[in-house]
């Protein structure tokens, strides 16, 4: 099953060539991330605003007793992204849901309305969460890979490593 | 008459204080005030995504014969803003139409729901329309000024000047 | 007296007009305002990479005691920024040395060799300075007071205010 | 043979968590690789700033008549980076010179004094030159694999694709 997050583009993701930026792409796919499974200060409860509400159950609000720093991350970017209004379709899903790491897939795709849909890119992310008293990995909990399991499919196929 | 563009935060918009970075500001009031005014390429003429539909008469598209150039900025930091779910409500209004120049104004406030509301943020923009050919200011044309004149107010009052 | 503080551009710097871009303009003031009055956790004492040495008197570090806070900025655009590998030359004194508030003023020069010089932009930001325990602002003390009074000067003075 | 490149952090590249953002990190990439294997406006001639002036044979100026795509990236996190005032010491070569498209690998390493030093991370990345009027890839060229061809050397080696 994948998790459907709407990411608005800004005017300034655009660089110089009016395309959005390589590095900035990697902050749409941050930003998909965090709104599917972070629990958030403004969480009403409802999963009002949070599109993957049910998997939104790791603890991002400052002072949280969990970091999630990220072990790597591999990208494609199979076409150029022009300014758009209407908000991306990054699809996410689960690669991997280890001990106390996971793998989160993206799939970057143009706007739900456009016909025929554009793939722009594909993506891979492995975090490794993290006690923050001991800053060391710790185990990923029970909730946590309830609301995660079901979303936990085959990893992204690379076809560009060459 | 106040235009109001719902913005959304991203994580990245935070500094290491966990607040939305000063300089960050300016890209939401840019991305408002890109969504309010602008012509893009995607647009589907039904105004669909553009707040401001009937505002939006500036082509902003590349290869435009208009360019936009920011003259000034001034802004107001009234209090810190975290990272929110909910997106923000920025209103914008023109507190002066010129001959080749406008003032656009904005007040940046918590998301709708909010109570009681809070005002974050007080700013203006100062844009000169400039020919693409020319590269010299052009006269806002009477679309533009019939679509604009309706927001026209008093300017932003600032009270940090000292 | 004025700080110089060489501050390089990075290509993403640019926006789609292949200028630096509006709000880019106060990360690059931040950087330089950093440079000059904060200490970091890597400065060697001997002020080396620390551009106004005997400045950086504002501990800025993770855990500080002071946390400095942006009450408001305002900046002219003189003259769009192309990427320029040479680095800016960020000129930096205060306007204003209050009893718990600064006023840092810059002018944004073309890189040192550049003849005749260009000046891109002229900006203020003021600062207050908040106790991070209380989150109360707290008095300058002696210290910074004596490390930054030579830099008094007049206020920038803005002519687009209009 | 490898290119040594000094990229100066930003305050503004922390995120939340008081390190430099996942991805920041690919800006800093992005600019180390610029500075090495890009001819830029204001270039000299004698390669002052440029760090490898004999490798930066690649126009990227505007209206340049090649491109510069990225076709992909993956990045390793060895080591949060705290805010350093002292630059970075990021080593680039190439990892593959194919008909249209080199690999470029880097190491991004704790700035040059430090003792031991602290490899921060590893990466690559894929660029596509294109022919800006065709838009479609176009060969490397004698000139620029007479510059690039000394940095050849072994891909970099990921430990992390698990």
């Amino acid at each position: 099953m994948r998790l459907h997050v709407p990411i608005r583009l800004r005017w300034s993701d655009l660089d110089a060539y009016g395309h959005v930026n390589n590095a900035e792409m990697l902050r749409l796919l941050e930003e998909a991330r965090i709104q599917a499974f972070w629990i958030t200060d403004d969480d009403t409860g409802d999963g009002a605003g949070a599109v993957g509400s049910s998997t939104a159950v790791l603890d991002g609000r400052p002072g949280a007793d969990t970091l999630t720093l990220i072990a790597r991350q591999e990208i494609e970017y199979l076409a150029p992204i022009p300014y758009l209004r209407q908000p991306l379709d990054i699809q996410l899903w689960l690669g991997r849901l280890g001990g106390a790491s996971l793998e989160v897939c993206y799939e970057v795709w143009s706007p739900e309305a456009t016909e025929p849909p554009v793939l722009y890119s594909r993506a891979a992310t492995t975090i490794v969460l993290v006690d923050a008293a001991s800053e060391r990995p710790r185990r990923i909990n029970d909730r946590e890979r309830a609301a995660w399991t079901p979303y936990l499919d085959e990893p992204v196929e690379f076809t560009k490593r060459g």
